[in-house]
């Protein structure tokens, strides 16, 4: 869901999927997706999100890699993602962490000479639209705290297995020290549910 | 687990709570624990979190209010607050939220003039000690993730029930306007947890 490129869609095939079916708004993103896609078992459906009507109890896992925290309708999306798959079925999404969205700057606060002092948060607790800027675009973003993002996924009857703040390894580190930064604040939340 | 001076022992006997059992390790919060609970059916036991040892399958309910933040052995204790649950039991617990204690100062940060600014989260992913002032004592606390702090839980057996960050309600914060600083960034994560 929010397969952009295709690349989630084309990993899954990798992975033994049987079929896939990757879901994007964008139209531009799909046509790409499409044109390094050479697999018939991979279907694009231009389509937003919160608009997906599959068959119940159809899939046995749902992907969503930093996408929903653009789609207003967190808890629509929930409840059609645990419908459409089967029992013991997986969603598992990520979104940018709450720590990141809450502060509509979405940015580093610097001291006069331009080094990284700390990562702000504030408005934590404004569950709500952000504009932000993204290389010189301005982009509308949905800001949910930790609690709202899980316990809407309880809410709907998935069983959390796993959550996951990634941050680089230290070997990343070691190759790209600018990296470091990426373990002062969580920039990602990942989690694993469970259908039963 | 970290009763203090028996405040919550006495409110799960208010609820029907049939023997409540409180342990701290501080004799001189639970004397005075002692001197206001005239309650044959609570019992204060002087021990640290991590060295307690019920018997199996023993409690309803397991309650700590901020007070594993100051614990180092987090993952043992889960696993002792599993084993003496009995099945179907709940964990309730709570801790200084992460933002709140990922940066060493544990403050806000202000312009010159004292304007509160926003809050600094620096360190997120550097779990482990925090040397912290309160009301001029040195103070301990052990600064774990989201992430670490669910999965353990996870790991351990318990199933995720729900999640809080709690916030002051809007009469509250008409009736105390300085608290209106406790919605921009999360100071308490709150987890109830099931033994199944």
């Amino acid at each position: 869901m929010g397969c952009g490129f295709g690349w989630h869609c084309r990993y899954a095939r990798e992975q033994q999927a049987a079929a896939v079916v990757g879901v994007d708004i964008s139209e531009k993103m799909l046509e790409r997706a499409r044109n390094t896609t050479h697999d018939p078992a991979i279907t694009y459906i231009q389509q937003a999100i919160e608009d997906i009507d599959f068959t119940a109890d159809s899939f046995d896992v749902v992907i969503s890699s930093l996408a929903l925290h653009y789609v207003a309708a967190y808890e629509v999306v929930c409840h059609k993602v645990y419908d459409c798959l089967k029992s013991g079925g997986t969603f598992a999404l990520s979104v940018e962490h709450p720590v990141f969205t809450a502060n509509a700057a979405q940015d580093w606060y610097y001291d006069a000479q331009g080094t990284r002092l700390h990562w702000p948060v504030d408005r934590y607790q404004a569950e709500g639209l952000r504009k932000t800027r993204f290389l010189d675009t301005d982009v509308i973003k949905y800001h949910r705290t930790v609690a709202t993002l899980l316990n809407t996924l309880l809410a709907v009857g998935f069983s959390i297995r796993h959550i996951s703040e990634p941050q680089p390894s230290p070997e990343i580190i070691e190759q790209y020290p600018e990296m470091r930064d990426e373990t002062r604040r969580p920039i990602f939340l990942m989690m694993s549910v469970v259908k039963p």
